[in-house]
């Protein structure tokens, strides 16, 4: 700390005995460092529970976490910080005003960290001490009570904790405050500048696509079969491949590990060290291969994160949306594209001689994107995905709003089963009960898996248009101009671009379904053989 | 908290804003439940650490690990701690004159658990900050240099953070005080109760035994081979036996786990999840196998603390004496006696027929007790093993007395190989460099090696008195007894008793050379065929 001539004068001296706004910052960032450490730690303490911990252990971790919350909150409310903020946000106003036309990067930075610390800050301390102990231990016992619910298949055993989590929720969005509707304060905890009305349209226009090329593939479309990954594939073999298509698109496995779990994951200590899970089915490629190239696209964005912003708010993913639209993108439009596997499928052949010897590249491609309404999200394949994703949305809007009550949850989702994938489960754990979003309290989130989706598009789109051999190099195994763009058009931005700016800058474009659609449309009516893209429909 | 008439009088009020004893006794205690699950959180990143992190994540790691050691420094020092230890410390006093006679074992947990914070307390408070980070980074330096110079084999790189290594215990013995060398202050970090003295007296006892029974072997004993233990051994049928016997033991892999890392060690995040590790090495038996059990001898020890003791400072094992003299109790006294190996070799020659099947028990026993002077300490047999220690423990004496110049070191170390051991390292990487413990600042520690063997036989021997079937239940792969015996008697208590008095209670006698020179004696004297006990030679 330097001093300064202020300190001469008491009068001159701002709150927390600071001597000037440089000051103020350091001592915020020094602050936040130590926060950000923690929460690292913390992380490493979930990875562990859900990769290696032994099974009597739970209650023990269960506690240390619960204690590193605690330490880590305490922090994070630590009253320092709203003088920090005060004094900053004044001096960072006057700054601004003074000198709109020079911004440099560095002022950048510090607005988004003022902005990005008053976020957190406010939130932090807008709930009430009571209220967040309240809402632990409901959710501890909600998702005990879902498990064994799930297990037995009986709602009932679940619906008074989901009860409990709508009024929780509710009362969560008081606190944070709202101007139309509680679930735009919850939902934008997970995707900020994002909204309910917002969503709203966006989904609309994606389902009036989807319903009609779902339908046309059920009516009209060729017979398309996914026996060629529904065969016997070792798991030390799958690995193998995973890792090496992983490692190919950019994942850097020297600050990098992949690990097998039950629930795979991707998580970050910091850009040095995010780490991959996946779970090896061997009857069935997909589960791994796809898992693994969708984890390492949510890795390869933490990767990215400029190392300016190490041990700082700034060094997180801005959302989940965006965070999803790299996994996505990597999944999907690179890992599910033809143009991929001229590359990758001579090396899966090699791979798997007896299996795959005798399949065809085209009959492998259409296996992995095989269309078919199904009952599970997390299996569902690209057209049908987002329509899982807008039965849970429409659900959760309507409990929040007292428009549906718990007791008829499961009849009102399957009769939306019924209405978008013309699917019924014949039972609670393969209908309402098949996520655990809920029971942990969060209400808001799954739009974040569809907007995800929609972005991945844009921004592919964009990098396309941004490298013109980028679809040749594909075909040819080179991913690294591809990575290059998403690096400095979204990855190394870390939080300093709210997401709506973020894809504003980096695709020129709002948040826009349209390009998502038309890439649905052409994919897989070009696969199904079924012609035109349902707009008339 | 409970309200009491006190605070009607502010004059009675104790420090800290207290109502009573047993308030202040509950804060203390909720105080070091949320230090001890920080540290375990520590323990946790560590283990991380060593076992998987990425090859890029190594400064990353440092610094959360620096940031966690930081956090609960600042906890381990809250001056309320001296004030609840001041309110605690006069009431327990008053409460044991008046009631000497009918203390039950909750006093005797309360003394404890006072005697245990005040000693953690007075040595976190009685370093300087300023002392505390100096060290902290000349041990940083020191162990970078350490690993250099050992890979180059070239002292002189090393020696200038040897000196202040040297310095800086010194300073620390000064800040904690001690009457009659500097080294009882720091010794006492990791044996607390023992000093230099009674470490001088065993170690002489020791040696008188050692050195004529090294020389009659070399001279006059038969020639054992160890060519069994030195074939080829797949890693996968090693780790699969290890857990094997591990698990018979008793290591309970309900609350722990074994990973693979290039140096072994035993690790605890509570009694519910205690980790072990182990290398492989394809060519030799020993390492991974003697390895296993020794790490398992360690956990067991954690795995048995009453959990009373949870997230108590009375959770921890009392000394690392005594978390030595477990893993050498079950490496050795079971895990290389004949008996054991009547159980155990069938099933070893069933693991591996072509390499064992068609070995000898016998020979197989000699091989893994051949005694053969080395110049490796964690390499060495039963019997030199000792000598290694010494060597260690004379030579830091020398240093921090400065009767031994750091610049001398690497030629007294030659020295006292020659005499102790009769032979003499070709260069210092094989000699003064090997150990990883002054590189970091570790000096006073050495000897709890050899207290721990000293204390395996005396407790052993205990244990056989007990109970007298023991060595036939070990010969049949009954181990629960020895268990049972060692839960009850020695893992259990936690730093519930000083280790002295833990000796005492187990085993009727204080810390005593005299059963384990009779050890060595009778089971290296028969196996080599060289008659007498070395008591007049």
């Amino acid at each position: 700390m330097t001093t300064s001539g202020d300190t001469q004068n008491p009068k001159d001296a701002p709150k927390a005995g600071l001597k000037s706004a440089e000051d103020a910052l350091s001592e915020l960032k020094a602050h936040q460092a130590v926060v950000s450490d923690l929460s690292q730690a913390q992380a490493v303490l979930s990875w562990d529970e859900n990769v290696y911990l032994p099974a009597g252990a739970a209650a023990a971790r269960g506690q240390q976490l619960a204690t590193l919350s605690k330490v880590i909150h305490e922090r994070a409310t630590d009253p320092r910080i709203g003088e920090w903020l005060e004094l900053l946000e004044s001096s960072n106003a006057a700054d601004t005003k003074a000198d709109t036309d020079t911004k440099a990067d560095t002022d950048t930075d510090k607005t988004a960290l003022l902005r990005e610390t008053r976020r957190g800050f406010d939130h932090a301390t807008k709930l009430p001490g009571e209220f967040v102990e309240t809402f632990t231990r409901a959710r501890s016992a909600a998702q005990s009570a879902w498990v064994g619910a799930r297990a037995a298949s009986d709602f009932s055993q679940f619906a008074p904790h989901l009860e409990k989590m709508v009024e929780l929720n509710l009362r969560h969005a008081d606190f944070l405050g709202f101007e139309l509707h509680p679930y735009d304060a919850l939902h934008d905890l997970y995707e900020p500048g994002s909204s309910t009305d917002k969503v709203r349209a966006v989904f609309a226009e994606l389902r009036d696509a989807t319903v009609p090329l779902v339908r046309d593939i059920a009516e009209r479309g060729r017979d398309v079969s996914d026996a060629p990954v529904r065969q016997t594939f070792p798991e030390a073999e799958q690995e193998a491949f995973g890792v090496r298509m992983a490692a190919a698109f950019g994942y850097d496995f020297e600050h990098g590990r992949l690990d097998r779990t039950v629930h795979p994951f991707a998580t970050s200590f910091s850009k040095y060290d995010v780490r991959i899970t996946t779970r090896y089915e061997p009857g069935f490629l997909n589960p791994a291969l796809f898992g693994t190239l969708h984890e390492a696209g949510h890795a390869m964005y933490e990767q990215g994160i400029s190392s300016d912003y190490d041990r700082s708010v700034l060094g997180q993913a801005v959302s989940l949306g965006i965070h999803e639209s790299q996994s996505r993108l990597w999944e999907n439009l690179v890992g599910r594209s033809r143009g991929f596997w001229r590359w990758a499928y001579p090396q899966l052949q090699e791979t798997f001689p007896e299996q795959l010897g005798g399949v065809s590249q085209d009959d492998f491609y259409a296996a992995v994107n095989k269309v078919e309404p199904s009952l599970i999200r997390v299996e569902a394949d690209e057209v049908t995905y987002n329509l899982h994703v807008m039965v849970r949305f429409e659900l959760e809007l309507a409990l929040l709003e007292g428009a549906l009550k718990v007791s008829e949850l499961p009849e009102a989702w399957n009769a939306k089963y019924k209405e978008y994938l013309g699917v019924v489960p014949p039972n609670d754990a393969e209908g309402c009960l098949q996520d655990i979003h809920w029971s942990i309290g969060m209400m808001g989130y799954f739009p974040t898996y569809t907007l995800g989706n929609i972005m991945s598009v844009q921004l592919f789109e964009a990098a396309k248009a941004a490298q013109p051999t980028l679809e040749t190099d594909l075909e040819q195994g080179r991913f690294d101009g591809l990575l290059g763009w998403l690096r400095e058009n979204v990855h190394e931005h870390g939080s300093r671009y709210q997401p709506t700016e973020l894809l504003k800058r980096a695709t020129g474009s709002d948040l826009d379904a349209g390009p998502y659609v038309a890439y649905l449309n052409k994919k897989f009516r070009a696969l199904y053989g079924v012609e035109g893209d349902g707009a008339d429909k």
